[in-house]
């Protein structure tokens, strides 16, 4: 009962809600941020009718692993994703990044091509 | 660039993939069944445009906390959400179940009710 | 092949790592705080050998819910916790708090009550 | 006023409870184990005090991604998962694992080595 844009802007709101909730809180340091930008898009790939995702970790906020204390947890505004879902021929773009004037994790919808029909 | 229904789905998607990504995984018997329901519904009617959000964990896979063990992890299989989105007037109940047949917490729209105008 | 002191030591620090990586981005404002406090601390007892745990989270970092986005994710600065673990009779306890000069959410064992005998 | 051995567990089972917490719930697949089980583990090396981190995931319980659905959610009774922690000196190994007979994912000291001195 709902349209097949309805349905692909649904997938995309899931698959973002699951990056952010999932993620959020990793440890993270400049040692281990290409392999866990690399993790956490291949999860987004494993989810239902995702067919890119493409993650990126703000590098200027993380230290330099020297001392035992030098990483930070993973946090919504380190974070940069574009997805792309294809729902049964319409192709929908989403993605997260952080806003500073709202101080928030923004998650958005970029475009919606319909399939043509 | 999106319609209202199209982001209303968008947002319940964000919200139900927000629920299953932070909560499986927590300790859960029968002695905090019922307050952990209350704060995953809680935690999602402080998200943007929820207006209503009820969350059952089926209690016939908890355990009696006798022993050290007897409690277990919360995952898909044991939750039953419904929530409430309103975006500008329009009107979605989305929710998640497992489905048996397809092994899987399935995520839904029900309904869509535009704003009328 | 371990001690006493040191199995309730594991343990802690087990609970503390749970309540960090389980609850941390959890959706809050000033509406859901007071649950969600609950929520953990009972989690946390339903875990093996926990006898107490208590839960603070640092309302002045709060949003008042009025807009859509007046809320914000939890995040380890703003934890407290308390926990005491009994193993086999010798008694812990452990805690997690924000220390500022290091900007860590520090875990710590407080105190060790070694059975006697 | 804790020892270094004492100390040592305590921080093996903070990154045990990490690890589970963190990352129970991820989406897997046939495609994207590998790469999960790389980022857990580095993620465990960006903590404090971690040496090594072995983590393992069970490949007979995922599905090879054919339809939408062919993926799975970590769960805890996929996870093998060793980690050797030096507290000043004194070394620590600990692992998880899956126990059948106690359905439950049991963390545990493998064997601790005191400083000589």
């Amino acid at each position: 009962d709902c349209s097949d844009s309805e349905r692909a802007a649904f997938e995309a709101g899931i698959k973002l809600g699951t990056i952010y909730h999932q993620f959020v809180g990793v440890p993270v340091s400049a040692e281990n941020v290409d392999t866990l930008e690399k993790a956490i898009a291949a999860g987004s790939m494993a989810q239902p009718f995702v067919t890119d995702a493409k993650v990126k970790i703000d590098r200027s906020k993380l230290r330099k692993k020297v001392g035992q204390y030098d990483y930070v947890s993973l946090t919504g505004d380190m974070l940069d994703v574009s997805i792309s879902i294809d729902y049964n021929g319409t192709r929908l773009d989403a993605g997260m990044r952080f806003v500073k004037d709202m101080d928030y994790p923004l998650m958005f919808v970029k475009r919606i091509q319909r399939r043509p029909g």
